[in-house]
């Protein structure tokens, strides 16, 4: 089957992933069947896409059972596809969750089993771990015995995930929400006590959120080789326009639990971004494809983003994706300038470097 | 179950351990039956403590077989609680005890097998190794040749833990018994050669043993991040109050192998201290509870103990013991400085932080 | 049975090889029957060659599983031959093929499974790897970074190759057509990291292709302990003299696939080549062998190199190819001078040093 | 049973050996009977002796058969007991033997295999490797060369014995028969990458064999804690006594493949020898005990020995060897004062200090 999908090195690995990965987020395990699941991995991966997302948190460990059940049935060869998972919320009790030695090791495994793999090829730190230990009173022995806490924990969080590397239970390991100090920090430690160094950062990046992609991850790039993964291209949906007109029915954001959204969605800031939508429509228009696909296409434009995950509720929602991304070469520096121009969102110091 | 248990780090690890841990030292696989061992358990997990202290030592293994068993039976999630256990003393063959490759290697392979498991959280050095050669006599060569076996020693050591940790048998390891001075000999050896530091040290700790925890561990705490674990906060039973009027005929100190704790309670030292519990014991009445749970609330109230082992020998007790959590919110700055002034031991160079 | 074979120190490793090598490419599991091949195959054993050299890439993996059915129904001792494969193109999807953490280990597990052995002797990347990150657009962070590109590539490499060796699937590593460079980077990023250097370069050399071996090898050999295996020491068979009158019927230039190999021998260059092979012939007639011996005998004579990987199609010729080992002793240095005047093609700064 | 059997570190190791062992070489496997070997076993287990010698190559690996087989049917727990074994020469093959990787971790393999056991609690590099290549000829690079050459030699075998210990199958590595030299080169390779230092050497000692272990060892112990295991106290029956008045038919001596012992006896120097020996006999007699047994204890007596290597043919040899312990406390310093003026050959340099 011909197909858009092109492949990149992940940062300065040698990992050669798709330019959009299949997410598991919401829908494997939870919102969709496991046939439909099945059909839109069947489709991704005869489209070319080689990279599956998941984490032990999505729905609960559902979605990670869900993709392992249906790799089971394939007979695609391990070594053609990536797979890749997160781990920080594992369980209820005390001692399964955050980025300690234990947790990723137990919940690395768990994860392995539900998947039914040998290993994984990217393991994430699905957050950074904030619980280092408080040290607001009086510290009589050192000043910055605060700072000296964060690196214990990073030493501890960089050896786990380097043990687990060494077992064979994951290929490489990589962050996902931590800020560019954090994993500069991690880069340093695993320097220092010459250990593996993350390779990629999963990060935010649609229209309205540029600031980290955009400055922080291109210096990482250059100076530590850190690929770019980004998730969100549609902001949960906002960016496919179907907010124009307030909250339909049935869309996510009229679900109960997704009442956050519903409100980001009503304010002002989000009324002000609706406009911006409607005028993003235009040229979508123009390019003959929809807002959605130029939201995607935008996403790989920037040179400095190897991999952008897409989630999809059914194959033909993930067929329209795909053929986003012939929209990629349409956008010329034209049209990256009106986007500009209606987003009025460029980040100082910004580095989006068109490819 | 609402339980006044509550989590912190071990240390500056990620270790999030619940405030009291039980011990199984003379109980477990000894004075009480399996019967009552599970019930003491299941308690205690299902009050929301996750660590559970054993040793190869206890009733010269029996303890972790028994403790093995009944988490065997139960279905909690391994993920879900803490094992730690204890090397030095295995067996009675020359090389089946002490801190080298062979028996903490051997030691720990033996005490899983007990035990039923795959690994420990975290595995301690049960004493200090003073099996260090001799080197009295004329050296011809160098005249800090002792202090250089030492360090073969420790290196020896923390190798030994650093390789049960990469084989997966442990997840961290810590010092039991150790003076301040040799934990930093293992940090520094681990830092020399980049190998895994312990992160806990498990100390003696109650109103009448104070020296070492609140002078020597909060600075290495500070330093290494090393953690505080503490046993004995009823000092053997004597803080319960009950030798006041002599030795009871069904007391520990009437056995006859504890003749040694018997004198003590007796000695002029002994008499003592047991003026100074009947004074405390007024304090406890006016907190409404009893000397033993004051005994136990004054250890928690140390902010840089974040776990006390409890030895019980039946389920009422150790309802009794976790009621003494509540107690801590009452000892007000107030109360705090009444028992010091009962106690009037306050080591000089202290650094006994209230939480 | 008493054989012109030697055994010599790869490099300045340990390890002890024949002097010839027998190569599997083209032949092992698709131009020769199985049969053909285990006749080759224990000629060779019988004969005193202790390397068998394959790579996953030939015959598309056929080459190994025929290697490793003969070797399973021979009862020879594992401990006394030494196997060699190559990793690189491992199959059609973008993560198989590379010099990445996911294909070298998956690499070498698919190869492992197909020779049915617990593990390879040598296993060489098979190519360096050109995938570097494209870092031709404007960087603003360093004008460095294309390098650094590179040592991010070499670093993940060596870390690989050090990761199959520690698992025990590898005795050691090695290249295959890395530049000296490419080599001196990856023996670096070794000793920065504490990783295990490649011991050994696989290497073209005969009478038309000599710079590589003659000047940059045995600079490594001393420097780092190189050691230098050869391959197509006939030229893809020009040097045996068949091609002196055009292009026979049944020859391999006359394979469709082979074209380039055709246009090479037609070529001007190929005919100055032809009249070289002529007056060599003469030489190999004067000495009682083959001009085909004499290729083989004189890639033996250069000191440096340590083992020529022979390749054969039936085993007449291996029995004439191990015949050409005692051709060497009769290359004296007047002969070796007359080669050399034929050739005229002795590099500038180059070492042959003769046995 | 009552034994004169005592235990000590070896060097700075925290391994406790007692103060002799059972060596296998000659007997297990090929001079005596299986049952012999396991009565001989059973004693010197019972009577508290617990380090049993052997090496890959002792009766081409019967030895390892036989003491594998006769522990295979006690019941004694492995932890009670350290099995040593050597590896060099392993087989026939050119890759069979030597120090190099290969043969260290094929010939370890195959030694547990034989032995029926998981892992050896040390294991000796039996011989150092002197087959480093050889660079006699011009090196236009580098006038060092010869002496790198050597190191990365060194580095190979530190590397797979690290590697060795760190799979679990030995607990600690050794050197027999290498140089001080050669011992401090593998220490200080084993510094400089951090990798595993060997903790012992194994030495011939005797009455005429003297200059190693009282010039050499004594240094290595104080510098970098090396053991001292000693083998030949009787320097292959020589001071027994049984050579005085010629070769006795029966004796080993008298073998013929021997012949290198009966001429060594009969030179000039064998001559002098047993002069002293007659002298030496008067002194035993004094202490009422053989000349075997004052050759043993004379070896005990030195300080820097740990243990001394025993090989018996039958369990009474055993008993009366096991006696000569009890000799050890009888030596006087004017005994040894006379011994040393008996024998003459005290080394310029030594240090000998007696227990």
């Amino acid at each position: 089957m011909s197909t858009p999908i092109q492949y990149q090195n992940l940062g300065k690995s040698g990992l050669r992933v798709s330019n959009v990965a299949l997410g598991t987020w919401i829908t494997f395990g939870s919102q969709i069947t496991e046939e439909m699941a099945e059909e839109i991995l069947t489709l991704a991966y005869e489209s070319g896409i080689n990279v599956f997302d998941t984490a032990e948190v999505y729905a609960a460990g559902k979605a990670e059972i869900v993709l392992g059940k249906i790799l089971k049935r394939k007979t695609w060869r391990r070594s053609s596809y990536i797979i890749t998972t997160k781990i920080y919320w594992g369980g209820k009790a005390e001692t399964e969750k955050g980025l300690n030695r234990k947790h990723i090791i137990e919940g690395l495994r768990s994860s392995l089993d539900r998947l039914q793999l040998d290993y994984v090829d990217i393991v994430f730190a699905n957050k950074s771990d904030s619980l280092i230990p408080t040290e607001g009173k009086a510290d009589p022995f050192s000043t910055t015995s605060a700072a000296s806490g964060r690196i214990f924990r990073v030493e501890e969080i960089v050896r786990a995930f380097t043990y687990v590397i060494n077992q064979g239970w994951a290929m490489y390991w990589g962050t996902s929400r931590w800020s560019a100090t954090e994993i500069m920090e991690a880069y340093s430690v695993a320097r220092q006590f010459n250990l593996i160094p993350p390779i990629v950062e999963q990060s935010e990046y649609n229209f309205f959120q540029r600031e980290k992609v955009e400055c922080q991850l291109p210096e990482l790039y250059h100076k530590i080789g850190l690929g770019t993964m980004t998730w969100s291209p549609l902001a949960c949906g906002i960016l496919t326009g179907k907010y124009e007109d307030g909250i339909p029915v049935h869309s996510r954001a009229a679900l109960k639990h997704c009442s956050w959204l519903k409100e980001k969605i009503l304010s002002e800031d989000g009324k002000r971004q609706q406009q911006k939508l409607r005028e993003l429509a235009l040229i979508a228009g123009r390019l003959k494809c929809s807002l959605a696909q130029l939201a995607i296409a935008w996403c790989l434009k920037n040179e400095n983003v190897q991999c952008v995950v897409l989630g999809v509720s059914n194959s033909d929602q993930l067929y329209q994706d795909i053929q986003a991304l012939k929209v990629v070469a349409r956008i010329s520096s034209s049209i990256t300038l009106q986007i500009e121009k209606i987003l009025g969102n460029a980040p100082i110091n910004g580095s989006r470097i068109e490819k």
